[in-house]
């Protein structure tokens, strides 16, 4: 997932750089190779003996949803201990941190990683930005208790990508309310109250025709409110894994644009509108492009 | 068509035995083996010289209809003499025989053999069920009587999946009625009165917006009345051949299930719908797919 | 694109010859090849020294445009010294010369001898049709004054396929109107009043809800009125390259026919509709298909 | 086979006719388009309903041989009333007719014609060209006496592409011969003896290693002695059929350029060992390519 | 590698039964339905939680050789409880039990489950036959001590397809000769001295002039002598990988026809020679094509 | 070409930049990122307004050579500016300029910035290095004086991967002898006198016995004498092309690992060889791999 947002906000035009372990084999070799394909900097990728997490995807139709079958057990990446990370020095010149949920439900070692991560950035002078993306499949292949972690992690964060469901299994609570935005007002609410340091909260709204057949609109909060953007309507989705993590890249790019938070949430959720036409996990589309998307120009062919 | 029966009911759990004749051959022996690799038993599949049967599929899109080019003739399985067939044998063990009207439209000795197996299963205690499925370009090539063939059949059935259109070539009568539903209440009330071993009529109901936009919906009548499952949108059709197979399928194992015809006409009509979202003439989706199908669970990735 | 409109001429039983130059090397054979394959005659192409002009296409879904990346600069057919065809022998026998805007704008020379060939075509008899294809992209290679050469050949067409946008660019006004139906009305009207030649002008019209989720529809004018068709919706395009080429053919067939213009521009539009189901530039489609479309038969299989 | 040398003559800059039947589907359709694509005239090409003739190729390799599956039968070639061909205006403008063993193979109509479409030759003054081409495995499938029926037609060429097997087959003896070339000779010396019409026999002497790695040269026999060619090793053989096709166009082509025998059968079997590196059945090699290819030229890139 | 040589004998018309462990997902699910296809009795395999095991095969050309990557680790299968076969009853009916050394080699509890296998099968009146297959990889993964899992599972065999390599490892000793020959029957000597239940050994010699150009032959000894096949010439191999398989289902076929030691050692060698000219692990070779191999018949295509 | 050097450099473990123009379109941004991926920095490539050169290759088989069909004409990179490349810059931090002798045949704009790079590299105390390849096609193009502008440039350079013809070219003589080493000998000779900067000239042998059966060796001379490697047979060629850079790539790293010359030749070599085994243009061949291949490992399976 953070190489998604790492690829997305390097085509974009900002400086990204990853860090991680990858199986020093040839299927690992073709992971780093394809992020430096994109402009990653890849410098802080190490690469370690054992296997490659991998996963596998059945694509979906009409009614049958997508599957992915998760085969991280055992990874190197998993494997590897937390202490090998030098924080100080990956973060180096950073601005930003970008965690994802999915990263610590990968095992105990990921998990330490990824606090440890949070935990190092801030006293750095690094901004934390977090991705719930609580995965239950993963975490309970080796019975972590992700709720607990991704609480450290979001008590690190200035910016969540975090929807409703998510904070409810962080806050150990449940929201109740007569519609779905004053739900999410609420779950908002509860989060900017649990966690200080947070100052946004965005996350996409998705609506489900079938498979592949969806509806995608987003919000963005502060703690003086939220602006919304458009909903797209999005049929014939070509590939819906990255979505998320374009949306994250999204609203970065608008952030630092420095164009306001509508300008923001526009891009993030265009960006993310975008990623259900492109195949593969990568968001490839370019600023022209999203910015077309959310001008809602003509779309019969460029020629 | 029994084939995709076969390994639909296989994959929901059900023994399944197919009887037919394949050529002795690279092709033969292929269409054996992918029976037996979804659990089929094949043991009773002869295999002679000749040719296999064959036909061509171009995927239809939007306003242009997919179209089947039969090249059935004179295959190994049409030129076969119904005599080598001993159902009393083929038919050990088994409660239900199925046939299609595809079958018989192949030749005169097809023909002869469905006949022949429908007659000899209820003394031997098995029960018939029927596909009307008449098709009107097969039975031109060698100027078959399908009506009076698929009567014989129908005659023997206690199920039959069959529509108006169908029943009517059949009887060689026509129902008028102000209404689609009246029109099939008329239909099947005269298919019951008919054919006294009638217990059951199943059919799906289909709307066309497009070559790969439909609308599915089925309804399952017993003399005291019917029921009918909620309607499908199914846009961007993969592959909607075998859908009727699927049904047939499916309604079979919910009467086996034994949870009643509410049930049996949902599950057939949901193993339908998800066969439309599946490469290739069989039905792979799973007994857990396709409840949550009927429950109308979420259609976001599972992950 | 004329090369289409031959193809889709021969296809639906006439005679086609194209005129143009090749380069004589594998990619100008493959090409001319492919129109002999769909019966045009090629007698007319050249083959001379030189490349041969191409262009890749990123095939769009969702909110993301197809894209066409012209690679036509210096091609040998852009090269081709207008001087070189002998209009009086290669339109020998011809009823029609149809041109495409496309073509004058591949370059100076392309632009003389799209001229020269309009000019020549009424004294010898042939009647001159022509298709708009304004392509900004393609004039500003090389500075061409697109309006200023299109003028020329509209003046010496009989029929034009040509849309509100491209009159205006040619007749450099713009007609304003309260709504769509009347802005055609009057840039048609300024058309007929601008080219004494012109007795019919034709023109789809298209929304877009997606890049592959257009509606369509189209209107054929003469001095007396117009006829329009009926609005076809296509969800889930598989290929829109070649739709206008498609129409002009189509609508060529249908005034061949002798059937009347609701007819012709009925034609035309089912057969640019059936193009949007048709991988590749050619509309592969048969009259009876086309027909079916018009009449709205049912879109299930046909077997 | 006839079709690959009508294919293989066109490329090589000559006029070529194909006289045959094909089913009026889309498999009749595309076959019919692939002929017009390279050039040749296929006017005289029946279009009328039933199936095509087809087969299947598994290719070899190592000590696997490649395997024909023929699934000719009962296609509509086949049955195709052999009154139905008009060889006088077939042939009309002909120098050569050129017929196949394999032809009169598919059956007793199929026999029927290829013999009459002979006889009809000479009298027309058109010279008539044989290839051997015994298929054992299709003259069984109908019981068809195919000695006999090669004989009629080989008692009006005057030109035959033809091993000892075939020869021996059709007229009834063995020939031994302490060596291959004697064994040869005297087996072309009782078909001179046999068919007074006769002028030249041709024939490729093919050793296999493998599946892919054969050698290859040829002989080309008039009644006053034998030319040979080099032998050309091929290994890493791409498709090996149509070898036959191409030898005997190249034999065709070498005679008309009027450069003797001696080139007419270098060109030949260098157009044979070309078609070994082509797929398909075609032989797409050009006159520059194949005169290469006699001359021993190198064979790094070309660039 | 047992898969493969159940596939083997399968095909080569004797019973077969794969006693293993899969994941209980799609991959598990497809795995068990190729073996079923190709007629492989999968009632003892087990389905259970956790991973399939992998490997990515780089096929290697020329110079460079294939490369195996390995992803076996943490599998479903390796970390099966050994105790959880009952070998009593999944042996039942079987005449031979066969292991291969890369199946221990997975990690502790498949090396435990293969000697239990191996010791409960001679109590129970079936024969162990053993392929040695010492992959050095798979045992450093684990630090398992492979010699000595191999030696007891030897122990138990009455045939083992073993080369020296392998036959030294297991009895710590280099057996030194002037030429390959007497070092391979000094080695066998000592095999059949240190382990008294064996019967029979055999081995392929494989000499490699290039990654996909090797030369193939084998022998067969018995405590009284050995027979050898000719040598194959494998130029242009389409994949080696289940060669050996292919050599040990060929041998206990031509054992078990009875035709003698010489049979059994040539056919096993010529059906590991055609399984390189066949791509995926199975040999899909059948009797006939094998017996003719052996018989050198030509290698034309067949039609 | 030099971009194949790069990568192959990169791969081997040095650092290596690209200078060069590419269009500001997707296929420009595609060849940087497949740069990028292995490693090559790619901050001096400029991306401008134009096209980009293409070539398109058919692979040969057998006694068909492979055929590059040049599609470069009036690329970006052909039309640049010579002036707009800033040598000072581009080579600051580099040890060796590598230049192909392909890059100034493209056209005068592409020779004089080739010049003016060679001749600004060694006053900065940058090494140039430079590769023949003199493509007669493509300095036919534009009637450039190909001779000339790679004389001028040899001029400058220390290293020279060039075979005799090519000296001749550039030296304009012929060099007879009785055998292809004394006329090798006799050629360097005169290049060394010729050019007095140049330090070693390294070339390849290569016999071809088909278009995919080549025979390779290499030597490399200094002005003291020559080193020669093995030679290799090639049989079954994957893709020859970038096999000459793979060589220039593999004689550098030989170099600066300082292991003398004949360890550079037989690395060189051995790279070259590797390549044909490897599909497109990169030698993507590991230091591991390489000296394998050198030291004549085994070349079965490794695994």
């Amino acid at each position: 997932a953070e190489a998604n947002v790492a690829v997305g906000l390097s085509r974009l035009g900002h400086r990204a750089r990853m860090a991680s372990v990858v199986a020093d084999n040839a299927l690992g070799e073709s992971a780093v190779g394809e992020l430096r394909r994109h402009g990653v900097d890849t410098s802080a990728i190490k690469s370690v003996g054992g296997r490659m997490g991998l996963y596998f995807l059945t694509t979906g139709a009409i009614q049958r949803p997508s599957e992915v079958l998760y085969d991280r057990a055992a990874s190197a990446f998993a494997n590897f201990d937390p202490a090998g990370y030098d924080w100080g020095s990956i973060l180096t010149g950073a601005s930003w941190l970008h965690l994802s949920g999915v990263t610590p439900a990968v095992g105990a070692n990921a998990s330490a990683a990824c606090v440890a991560a949070a935990e190092a950035a801030r006293p750095l002078g690094v901004k934390v930005s977090f991705d719930g993306n609580y995965r239950a499949q993963l975490w309970k292949t080796w019975n972590g208790d992700g709720p607990a972690v991704l609480k450290r992690i979001l008590a690190q964060a200035e910016i969540a990508f975090i929807n409703e469901r998510d904070i409810e299994l962080i806050l150990k609570t449940t929201f109740k309310a007569a519609d779905p935005e004053t739900r999410r007002a609420r779950t908002f609410e509860a989060a900017f109250a649990a966690f200080p340091a947070l100052k946004m909260l965005a996350a996409t709204v998705r609506t489900q025709h079938g498979a592949d057949h969806h509806e995608l609109s987003g919000g963005l909060a502060t703690r003086s409110g939220m602006v919304r953007s458009r909903t797209y309507a999005l049929a014939g989705i070509v590939d819906r894994i990255g979505a998320g993590d374009a949306f994250a890249a999204g609203v970065h790019h608008g952030l630092i644009a420095g164009k306001g938070e509508q300008y923001a949430i526009d891009f993030g959720v265009a960006a993310a509108a975008l990623k259900h036409s492109i195949a593969g996990d990568f968001n490839l589309a370019t600023v022209r492009q999203i910015e077309e998307t959310m001008a809602g120009e003509a779309l019969d062919v460029r020629r």
